[in-house]
């Protein structure tokens, strides 16, 4: 199953180069990250104030090709990796047909009270898995 | 007495029309602001974490003249207004002599309990004093 | 009339004080203003490739009560002011019937060959006016 | 050779959940290629403005600990890489000898006419060199 998040470039998402910088497009996956959390009933605000915490532990985006003032953006989020203790976050932008950039985002799960890496719970495990690809091997963490 | 704070425009502070996107120069000028408070022994950080708050009520800006990438930009920090429960940071930002933007910011000191506008406190006064105007009538808030 | 535009708050947006950080607004007042041209067939887009500039010469803002993370947002946008050879958007940020903030961006058209603030295009004006507030005096520039 | 780019955390960097947002490491980081490359005598302006770009490919981060408000940065950008059409920037991010991040940009070299990938020029590649890790097997593209 795949998310989708829409968004219009905008001005200030552009440089004097005349495209997206290249920056931007993590703050816009991101966005689409809060948007999916939401909808699948892990909204993200509550967490934090639960002092649930799952932090960027790495990123990584492919620019194939820019991104322009005014284009209306799909983002296409699956869960790329469900693993034990973090789960990594697979964001297409497509416009129209065309894939303009594939970011990943990897998310780790810390334990409240130790701050370190632990077992996703269950109901976020639950809550996530319709969106993961079906891993060929099962490989965890 | 005026504070000195520089920068130098980036690729990332402009747009597609080649110069600086006009609200990056309120991000500029909190920065100006932050150290401003830090050399003046008001550190934010230190603030925040004591519970005090100084939020920003009325923010303005003139745009003169455009900022362009690469240029090397010094803000000339003042406190226009000190106030009773508030004061105002003027924030002139120049190319060489010449003025191309001014910006104000109100800050207020909220009451950390009451979460209300209440009178800054003496050491706080005291130390942004040097940096106030003369007020030719003396007027409060 | 007035044209509306929803934004949900994004992590991004605030910062370690909890709650939406000052500047961020002009940035999403950028985003209602530049959705409102293009609904209006005044796409920002199209005029920059024409060669065709709006700055901000003048922004303002009230900051009324602080905006929160994961809060649905509505900025009602009227033309507060339509001038001989500029306009003044007013943007009201509203979560439900409570008010938030109010901004306003001054946009001064220049003319492409001198650079030079010059008259409104009467295209422009005529799709302006049905959003800009009856003025009662009506007072230009 | 290793340039040294310094920085301040400021609270627009930080969100609500007190530490900096993620995507601010790319951008900081793009300022410290921004410093690094004008300090080569490769400045961004110049090359944007002789049609030149450097597009940002490939890019990626580690988050090894959390950035907090006002710490006190050193980017100690190399070259991690000399390709033939592209180059790798490694960016470190330290707070005093603790390794906080590591971000990896890959820029591409595109011919100003056919906007395809090229050889890096002489010049540049020359400029560049002293900041490359002496590379193993000398391996390029």
């Amino acid at each position: 199953m795949k998310y989708e998040y829409r968004f219009q470039v905008r001005l200030h998402d552009t440089d004097r180069a005349g495209v997206v910088f290249f920056a931007r497009l993590f703050t816009h996956a991101h966005d689409a990250y809060e948007a999916f959390m939401a909808s699948a009933g892990l909204g993200l605000g509550a967490m934090i104030e639960a002092g649930l915490c799952l932090p960027v532990a790495h990123a990584s985006a492919d620019y194939l090709l820019p991104l322009r003032h005014g284009e209306a953006v799909v983002v296409m989020l699956t869960i790329a990796r469900l693993g034990q203790t973090s789960f990594t976050v697979a964001h297409e932008f497509r416009c129209g047909a065309e894939v303009r950039a594939r970011l990943q985002t990897v998310h780790v799960f810390l334990d409240p009270r130790s701050g370190r890496p632990s077992a996703l719970p269950q109901d976020m495990r639950a809550r996530l898995a319709p969106f993961a690809a079906p891993a060929p091997g099962g490989k965890a963490d």
